[in-house]
Protein backbone atom coordinates (compact mmCIF):
# COMPACT_ATOMS: atom_id res chain seq x y z
CA UNK A 1 0.00 0.00 0.00
CA UNK A 2 1.40 3.30 -1.42
CA UNK A 3 0.84 6.37 -0.05
CA UNK A 4 1.15 9.90 -1.42
CA UNK A 5 0.64 13.33 0.23
CA UNK A 6 -0.87 16.66 -1.26
CA UNK A 7 -0.17 19.49 0.15
CA UNK A 8 -3.11 22.10 -0.94
CA UNK A 9 -2.88 25.96 -0.65
CA UNK A 10 0.15 27.52 0.27
CA UNK A 11 1.06 30.92 1.58
CA UNK A 12 4.70 32.02 1.02
CA UNK A 13 5.84 33.13 3.59
CA UNK A 14 3.39 32.09 6.34
CA UNK A 15 3.57 28.35 5.55
CA UNK A 16 7.33 28.21 5.01
CA UNK A 17 8.62 26.16 7.62
CA UNK A 18 5.62 24.84 7.92
CA UNK A 19 5.82 23.44 4.37
CA UNK A 20 9.45 21.67 5.27
CA UNK A 21 7.73 19.95 8.16
CA UNK A 22 5.16 18.77 6.79
CA UNK A 23 7.63 17.38 4.12
CA UNK A 24 9.89 15.65 7.15
CA UNK A 25 7.11 13.98 8.34
CA UNK A 26 5.60 12.27 4.96
CA UNK A 27 8.83 11.22 4.39
CA UNK A 28 9.28 9.77 8.28
CA UNK A 29 6.34 8.38 8.80
CA UNK A 30 6.31 6.29 5.05
CA UNK A 31 5.23 7.95 2.22
CA UNK A 32 6.72 8.35 -1.22
CA UNK A 33 6.57 11.55 -2.02
CA UNK A 34 4.92 14.89 -1.79
CA UNK A 35 2.98 16.98 -4.55
CA UNK A 36 2.33 20.58 -4.27
CA UNK A 37 0.78 23.34 -5.88
CA UNK A 38 3.66 25.53 -6.46
CA UNK A 39 7.63 24.97 -6.12
CA UNK A 40 8.94 25.54 -2.96
CA UNK A 41 12.48 25.19 -3.48
CA UNK A 42 13.25 25.20 0.46
CA UNK A 43 11.12 22.50 1.05
CA UNK A 44 13.28 20.70 -1.70
CA UNK A 45 16.86 21.66 -0.51
CA UNK A 46 16.12 20.52 3.67
CA UNK A 47 14.53 17.00 1.84
CA UNK A 48 17.29 16.40 -0.54
CA UNK A 49 19.67 17.97 2.65
CA UNK A 50 17.97 15.37 4.81
CA UNK A 51 18.11 12.26 2.42
CA UNK A 52 21.42 12.29 1.88
CA UNK A 53 22.52 12.06 5.01
CA UNK A 54 19.89 9.84 6.87
CA UNK A 55 18.79 7.90 3.59
CA UNK A 56 15.43 6.70 1.60
CA UNK A 57 14.13 8.07 -1.50
CA UNK A 58 11.03 10.62 -1.39
CA UNK A 59 10.00 12.72 -4.07
CA UNK A 60 8.60 16.57 -4.57
CA UNK A 61 6.35 17.29 -7.02
CA UNK A 62 4.04 20.46 -8.45
CA UNK A 63 1.14 19.38 -10.09
CA UNK A 64 -2.58 20.48 -10.33
CA UNK A 65 -4.84 19.61 -7.69
CA UNK A 66 -7.93 18.66 -9.62
CA UNK A 67 -6.05 17.07 -12.47
CA UNK A 68 -3.97 14.92 -9.99
CA UNK A 69 -7.02 13.93 -7.68
CA UNK A 70 -8.79 12.88 -10.53
CA UNK A 71 -6.37 10.93 -12.11
CA UNK A 72 -5.10 9.09 -8.51
CA UNK A 73 -5.79 5.41 -8.67
CA UNK A 74 -7.08 4.56 -4.99
CA UNK A 75 -8.42 6.13 -2.16
CA UNK A 76 -8.16 10.10 -1.74
CA UNK A 77 -8.56 11.12 2.07
CA UNK A 78 -8.59 14.79 3.14
CA UNK A 79 -7.52 15.28 6.64
CA UNK A 80 -9.13 18.03 8.57
CA UNK A 81 -10.67 19.14 12.07
CA UNK A 82 -14.21 18.10 10.04
CA UNK A 83 -15.09 14.95 8.57
CA UNK A 84 -15.35 11.79 10.15
CA UNK A 85 -13.33 10.65 13.34
CA UNK A 86 -10.08 8.77 12.26
CA UNK A 87 -11.19 5.63 14.72
CA UNK A 88 -14.96 5.18 12.81
CA UNK A 89 -13.11 5.10 9.14
CA UNK A 90 -9.53 3.25 9.78
CA UNK A 91 -10.31 -0.18 9.80
CA UNK A 92 -12.05 0.13 6.54
CA UNK A 93 -9.42 1.95 5.01
CA UNK A 94 -7.01 -0.29 5.88
CA UNK A 95 -9.08 -3.15 4.59
CA UNK A 96 -9.50 -1.95 1.32
CA UNK A 97 -5.45 -2.39 1.04
CA UNK A 98 -5.15 0.35 -2.00
CA UNK A 99 -2.94 3.56 -2.39
CA UNK A 100 -4.07 6.30 -0.47
CA UNK A 101 -3.56 10.08 -1.45
CA UNK A 102 -3.53 11.98 1.81
CA UNK A 103 -4.66 15.61 0.89
CA UNK A 104 -3.76 18.28 3.87
CA UNK A 105 -4.84 21.52 3.29
CA UNK A 106 -3.15 24.75 4.57
CA UNK A 107 -5.49 27.58 6.41
CA UNK A 108 -9.00 27.66 3.77
CA UNK A 109 -9.28 24.81 1.30
CA UNK A 110 -11.56 25.13 -1.44
CA UNK A 111 -14.77 23.75 -0.31
CA UNK A 112 -15.29 21.54 -3.49
CA UNK A 113 -12.54 19.10 -2.32
CA UNK A 114 -15.17 17.58 0.67
CA UNK A 115 -16.96 16.22 -2.61
CA UNK A 116 -13.49 15.22 -4.46
CA UNK A 117 -12.23 12.88 -1.77
CA UNK A 118 -13.86 9.50 -0.69
CA UNK A 119 -13.13 10.13 3.19
CA UNK A 120 -12.80 13.95 5.18
CA UNK A 121 -11.06 12.35 8.32
CA UNK A 122 -10.96 14.42 11.08
CA UNK A 123 -7.99 14.07 13.41
CA UNK A 124 -9.57 15.31 16.59
CA UNK A 125 -12.50 18.35 16.11
CA UNK A 126 -9.86 21.17 17.48
CA UNK A 127 -7.75 23.64 15.51
CA UNK A 128 -4.42 21.93 15.58
CA UNK A 129 -1.84 21.36 12.75
CA UNK A 130 -1.97 19.60 9.19
CA UNK A 131 1.84 18.41 10.53
CA UNK A 132 -0.01 16.69 13.43
CA UNK A 133 -2.63 15.67 11.33
CA UNK A 134 -0.26 13.77 9.01
CA UNK A 135 1.71 12.09 11.56
CA UNK A 136 -1.31 11.01 13.76
CA UNK A 137 -2.98 9.71 10.57
CA UNK A 138 0.23 7.43 9.39
CA UNK A 139 1.08 6.63 12.92
CA UNK A 140 -2.59 5.06 13.23
CA UNK A 141 -2.71 3.67 9.20
CA UNK A 142 0.62 1.72 9.37
CA UNK A 143 0.06 1.13 13.47
CA UNK A 144 3.70 2.89 14.66
CA UNK A 145 5.77 0.27 11.76
CA UNK A 146 6.56 3.59 10.48
CA UNK A 147 9.07 4.25 12.69
CA UNK A 148 10.90 1.30 12.75
CA UNK A 149 11.51 1.45 9.02
CA UNK A 150 14.88 1.27 7.84
CA UNK A 151 15.97 4.41 5.57
CA UNK A 152 19.60 2.83 4.46
CA UNK A 153 21.41 6.12 5.53
CA UNK A 154 25.18 7.40 5.55
CA UNK A 155 23.84 8.26 8.96
CA UNK A 156 22.24 5.49 11.74
CA UNK A 157 20.47 7.32 14.86
CA UNK A 158 21.42 4.28 17.78
CA UNK A 159 18.82 4.23 20.83
CA UNK A 160 20.09 5.45 24.05
CA UNK A 161 19.05 6.49 27.39
CA UNK A 162 21.69 9.27 27.84
CA UNK A 163 22.77 10.67 24.56
CA UNK A 164 22.60 11.63 20.59
CA UNK A 165 24.44 8.45 19.46
CA UNK A 166 24.47 7.74 15.89
CA UNK A 167 26.63 5.62 13.49
CA UNK A 168 28.07 6.78 9.62
CA UNK A 169 28.55 3.84 7.10
CA UNK B 1 -2.41 12.77 34.78
CA UNK B 2 -1.43 16.06 34.35
CA UNK B 3 0.83 17.01 31.15
CA UNK B 4 2.76 20.13 30.56
CA UNK B 5 5.10 20.94 27.42
CA UNK B 6 8.34 23.02 27.75
CA UNK B 7 9.60 24.34 23.98
CA UNK B 8 12.97 24.54 24.85
CA UNK B 9 14.99 27.17 22.10
CA UNK B 10 13.17 29.84 19.90
CA UNK B 11 14.27 31.06 16.53
CA UNK B 12 12.03 34.19 16.07
CA UNK B 13 11.41 34.08 12.37
CA UNK B 14 12.16 30.74 11.97
CA UNK B 15 10.13 29.31 14.41
CA UNK B 16 7.07 31.72 14.50
CA UNK B 17 4.37 29.27 12.69
CA UNK B 18 6.18 26.59 14.04
CA UNK B 19 5.43 27.32 17.55
CA UNK B 20 1.73 28.49 17.11
CA UNK B 21 1.85 24.77 15.43
CA UNK B 22 3.41 23.28 18.43
CA UNK B 23 0.79 25.30 21.39
CA UNK B 24 -1.87 23.96 19.23
CA UNK B 25 -1.38 20.67 19.39
CA UNK B 26 -0.22 20.82 23.01
CA UNK B 27 -4.19 22.62 23.67
CA UNK B 28 -5.34 20.23 21.28
CA UNK B 29 -4.16 17.09 22.22
CA UNK B 30 -4.78 17.70 26.20
CA UNK B 31 -2.26 19.04 27.46
CA UNK B 32 -2.79 21.93 30.08
CA UNK B 33 -0.15 24.39 28.76
CA UNK B 34 3.32 25.48 27.49
CA UNK B 35 6.34 26.94 28.91
CA UNK B 36 8.45 29.37 26.16
CA UNK B 37 12.04 30.71 27.40
CA UNK B 38 11.00 33.98 26.11
CA UNK B 39 7.48 35.41 24.89
CA UNK B 40 6.13 34.94 21.61
CA UNK B 41 3.20 37.27 21.58
CA UNK B 42 1.79 35.74 18.26
CA UNK B 43 2.09 32.23 20.30
CA UNK B 44 -0.63 33.66 22.50
CA UNK B 45 -2.85 35.72 20.13
CA UNK B 46 -3.52 32.72 18.35
CA UNK B 47 -3.85 30.28 21.32
CA UNK B 48 -6.52 33.45 22.72
CA UNK B 49 -8.27 33.41 19.27
CA UNK B 50 -8.69 30.00 19.12
CA UNK B 51 -9.90 29.28 22.70
CA UNK B 52 -12.03 32.21 22.53
CA UNK B 53 -14.24 30.32 19.92
CA UNK B 54 -13.50 26.51 20.25
CA UNK B 55 -13.08 26.53 24.56
CA UNK B 56 -10.43 24.98 26.83
CA UNK B 57 -8.35 26.59 29.50
CA UNK B 58 -4.37 26.81 27.64
CA UNK B 59 -1.48 28.18 29.60
CA UNK B 60 1.06 29.81 28.28
CA UNK B 61 4.07 31.09 30.27
CA UNK B 62 7.59 32.57 30.25
CA UNK B 63 10.28 30.48 32.18
CA UNK B 64 14.01 29.67 32.65
CA UNK B 65 14.05 25.87 31.15
CA UNK B 66 16.66 24.69 33.81
CA UNK B 67 14.69 25.90 36.94
CA UNK B 68 11.70 25.12 35.67
CA UNK B 69 12.49 21.36 35.21
CA UNK B 70 14.38 21.43 38.79
CA UNK B 71 11.23 22.14 40.21
CA UNK B 72 9.18 19.79 38.33
CA UNK B 73 7.16 17.49 40.65
CA UNK B 74 6.86 14.04 38.12
CA UNK B 75 8.42 12.99 35.17
CA UNK B 76 10.31 14.70 32.68
CA UNK B 77 10.54 13.51 29.27
CA UNK B 78 12.40 14.52 25.88
CA UNK B 79 11.27 14.25 22.76
CA UNK B 80 13.78 14.16 19.78
CA UNK B 81 14.93 11.44 17.37
CA UNK B 82 17.55 10.54 19.73
CA UNK B 83 16.99 8.06 22.93
CA UNK B 84 14.51 5.20 23.54
CA UNK B 85 12.11 4.18 21.11
CA UNK B 86 8.92 5.01 22.05
CA UNK B 87 7.54 1.65 22.35
CA UNK B 88 9.82 0.67 24.72
CA UNK B 89 9.11 3.20 27.39
CA UNK B 90 5.05 3.85 27.02
CA UNK B 91 4.26 1.45 29.56
CA UNK B 92 6.32 2.36 32.26
CA UNK B 93 5.42 6.11 32.12
CA UNK B 94 1.37 5.39 32.14
CA UNK B 95 2.17 3.02 34.81
CA UNK B 96 4.15 5.54 36.91
CA UNK B 97 0.63 7.69 36.23
CA UNK B 98 2.55 11.02 37.56
CA UNK B 99 2.10 14.61 36.13
CA UNK B 100 4.24 14.85 32.82
CA UNK B 101 6.48 17.67 31.62
CA UNK B 102 7.13 17.04 28.06
CA UNK B 103 10.35 18.91 26.73
CA UNK B 104 10.26 20.09 22.53
CA UNK B 105 13.33 21.86 21.50
CA UNK B 106 13.92 23.96 17.89
CA UNK B 107 17.21 22.41 15.93
CA UNK B 108 20.00 21.99 18.28
CA UNK B 109 19.51 21.74 21.90
CA UNK B 110 21.41 21.95 25.17
CA UNK B 111 23.49 19.10 25.33
CA UNK B 112 22.74 18.33 29.06
CA UNK B 113 19.46 17.75 28.88
CA UNK B 114 20.03 14.11 28.14
CA UNK B 115 20.94 14.04 31.64
CA UNK B 116 18.35 16.37 33.24
CA UNK B 117 15.63 14.80 32.28
CA UNK B 118 13.79 11.17 33.21
CA UNK B 119 13.25 9.79 29.63
CA UNK B 120 14.52 10.94 26.20
CA UNK B 121 12.43 9.38 24.04
CA UNK B 122 12.70 8.63 20.11
CA UNK B 123 10.20 9.46 17.62
CA UNK B 124 11.41 6.99 15.22
CA UNK B 125 15.07 7.72 13.96
CA UNK B 126 14.30 9.81 11.09
CA UNK B 127 14.59 13.76 11.18
CA UNK B 128 10.69 15.25 10.99
CA UNK B 129 9.34 17.64 13.06
CA UNK B 130 8.38 18.85 16.63
CA UNK B 131 5.33 19.15 15.99
CA UNK B 132 4.02 15.48 14.79
CA UNK B 133 6.82 14.49 17.67
CA UNK B 134 4.56 16.17 20.44
CA UNK B 135 1.31 14.52 18.80
CA UNK B 136 2.01 11.02 18.29
CA UNK B 137 3.72 10.97 21.69
CA UNK B 138 0.36 12.38 22.96
CA UNK B 139 -1.54 10.48 20.74
CA UNK B 140 0.00 6.89 22.43
CA UNK B 141 0.05 8.21 25.88
CA UNK B 142 -3.55 9.42 26.23
CA UNK B 143 -4.57 6.24 23.92
CA UNK B 144 -6.22 8.20 21.48
CA UNK B 145 -9.13 9.29 23.68
CA UNK B 146 -7.59 13.05 24.06
CA UNK B 147 -8.89 13.36 20.20
CA UNK B 148 -12.59 13.23 21.86
CA UNK B 149 -12.36 15.81 25.31
CA UNK B 150 -15.12 18.08 25.26
CA UNK B 151 -13.57 21.81 25.44
CA UNK B 152 -17.08 23.12 25.66
CA UNK B 153 -16.41 26.27 23.29
CA UNK B 154 -19.05 28.27 21.67
CA UNK B 155 -18.46 26.44 18.59
CA UNK B 156 -18.40 22.66 18.23
CA UNK B 157 -17.60 20.78 15.00
CA UNK B 158 -20.81 17.92 13.88
CA UNK B 159 -18.95 15.32 12.27
CA UNK B 160 -20.03 14.72 8.52
CA UNK B 161 -18.77 13.02 5.90
CA UNK B 162 -18.89 15.50 3.15
CA UNK B 163 -19.21 19.14 4.53
CA UNK B 164 -17.38 21.57 6.93
CA UNK B 165 -20.32 21.49 9.62
CA UNK B 166 -20.41 23.31 13.02
CA UNK B 167 -22.91 24.62 15.79
CA UNK B 168 -22.48 27.51 17.89
CA UNK B 169 -23.98 27.99 21.14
Amino acid sequence: MKTVVFRLGYRPIRDKRVNTHLALVARAFGTSGMIMEDLDNGVVKAVRSVESRWGGKFFIQTRNWKSYLKDWKGIKIHLSMYGLPLDEVMEEIVFRDEDILVIVGAGKVPGDIYNLVDYNISIGTQPHSEISALAVFLDRLYKGKELDRDFNGKLRVIPSQRSKKFVRS
